[in-house]
């Protein structure tokens, strides 16, 4: 397999891009392509002993920054890393394409370049959900598309449902859709409608889930439109550092408790570990015609490797084609 | 001031709630008049040494459950203490109705017995939004209305912000629109709609605030749609919980951090009382002619005492004219 890897994406790169690099090219056997300015990829990669022969570079002389506008960037910056990375995907020099860089420019690309898997009407990005002490979820949309038809959430369950599977290995995910309550019926005009069509997809659906929930594990892909993604996902993360903030500063406020503090550390550590995505491999970007997967943005060394080992199944998987095939049999149903 | 409160509503009723009011004619001089079964009320009372002269019983033959569909039960149920309570203050024998009952009949008889401030279109329920370590937000709205148009969420700002500074006591509070990003221009359609009409307002608005910000206390009023709102909070109680029992379970699988969870266990609960809604007050239904506050379903007698105390502003503050004002306001703007 050929994985194509933006070295100028995210807040540290190209350091700790080719750094995660050269640490996935000691677990992994895959030809590894770094995009980007060559003599500054050139130079880190200089800093560690690797072969040749696995770790590539391919030349692109433009960036494509978090603060460029997507769409114009990616029209515009034809010869950035991201604009070339995609296309070699595009072009078959290159199976999955790996950025820490702007998201929405991502998702632009992956649309412009590469187009839409047929029947999808609306790409989205997949993001781990983390269960703090269990394992975690998957949330589509996680904030690509923030108003969304009944029949892009069929497709957000279908596509997540199918990346669970196939990419990060659970059989026959629970599907739950982000709700008011628990009965059909409930909760705004979207989620009534999208209910009654995500029963009839080819997807285990377990119906209507309570926010309540979601922080315990109740089903293992979470479809809801990009908005509601983002307030979950966001705030989730929010609580977890506001209660780990406030239990520091109260357990710091008499030596009694600083003692006991001082016990609890490891436990505390290991709490916010579940909180560390950096373990978890990036978000995928899902719908379009080839393998894209995004890093956070401050992505270090660590984070560069996982994401890259625990991609490959989205290539080697054929997870496009059989989103392709899922696709076809839902429209056939409706003709 | 003439407070009536629903004997019949909610898990615990009459029980709790008698013994409620109970104390609180201990700490306020103000006339209570519990509403519903007349024997079953009197029986509860009888435990207790009270003045006759400040407590007093309004008969009601019905009780609105949790099950019951709202809109039917106001207009089939017209001898239950729900709608015999909200009548009382559409005819002047009391001055609030507090009530641990069916919210969503809560709401349809507060629209339809007490009827819509003139320039609302939507009234709204409103929440302590508790904040760890920190003093609670209202939001606005928290469920009533699954879809909102942006003039509705005006309303909401409007009204929250009114009921903050009157009610709660918080002069001049920060008024933030729940979106996916600070910038103006980011958002689903509503949200980007509503920014500018909430700019217009006349409230102390700061703007966008992510979802993130929330549990920080990032704003005093916290504006939505009843979606997300719903959303917001009970992902927010979510995580507290789930933090919480993992911290629990974490902190007692050995010797060592059992000895020091319980050096801690004070700490602790100090983090749950943050979550103790029961110390709050209730959630004020706005925007109808009328002061209506409800309580947790499953509100205990300190939880009744404190909603019926801090209540009383919602009246003796004049809150629902000068809604009526602000909206008449707007409304002479737009023309």
């Amino acid at each position: 397999m050929r994985i194509v890897i933006d070295g100028m994406g995210g807040d540290h790169a190209p350091t700790e891009i080719v750094k995660g690099v050269t640490w996935a090219a000691k677990e992994i056997d895959d030809e590894l392509i770094i995009v980007g300015d060559e003599e500054k990829i050139k130079e880190e990669l200089s800093k560690y002993s690797y072969n040749p022969e696995q770790i590539k570079i391919k030349h692109a002389s433009e960036v494509i920054t978090g603060e460029d506008s997507p769409v114009k960037a990616i029209r515009r910056k034809t010869d950035s890393s991201m604009v070339v990375g995609i296309s070699m995907v595009k072009n078959g020099e290159g199976d999955i394409f790996v950025s820490a860089g702007n998201t929405g420019a991502l998702m632009a690309g992956g649309i412009f370049i590469l187009g839409k898997i047929e029947g999808i009407d609306r790409p989205a990005l997949a993001s781990v959900y983390p269960i703090l002490g269990g394992i975690p979820s998957l949330l589509v949309d996680a904030g690509a598309n923030a108003d969304c038809k009944p029949k892009n959430l069929v497709e957000f369950a279908t596509m997540g449902s199918l990346y669970m599977e196939k990419v990060i290995g659970r059989p026959n995910p629970r599907v739950g859709l982000v709700n008011l309550g628990t009965e059909e019926g409930k909760g705004n005009a979207l989620m009534k409608e999208s209910f009654g069509m995500i029963k009839e997809a080819n997807v285990n659906f377990i119906g209507n889930v309570e926010a309540r929930e979601l922080p315990a594990g109740v089903c293992d892909v979470i479809v809801c439109d990009g908005f509601t993604g983002n307030i979950v996902l966001k705030l989730t993360e929010g609580m977890a550092w506001r209660i780990l903030k406030v239990i520091k500063k109260k357990f710091t406020e008499s030596a009694v408790s600083k003692l006991a503090a001082a016990m609890l550390a490891g436990k505390i550590k290991e709490l916010r570990e579940d909180f560390d995505y950096s373990e978890y491999g990036g978000a995928p970007v899902l719908g379009v015609k080839g393998a894209i997967v995004k890093m956070h943005g401050s992505s270090s060394a660590n984070s560069v490797k996982n994401t890259i080992i625990k991609a490959k199944p989205y290539f080697s998987e054929n997870v496009i084609s059989t989103i392709e095939s899922e696709m076809a049999l839902i429209h056939s149903k409706e003709s």
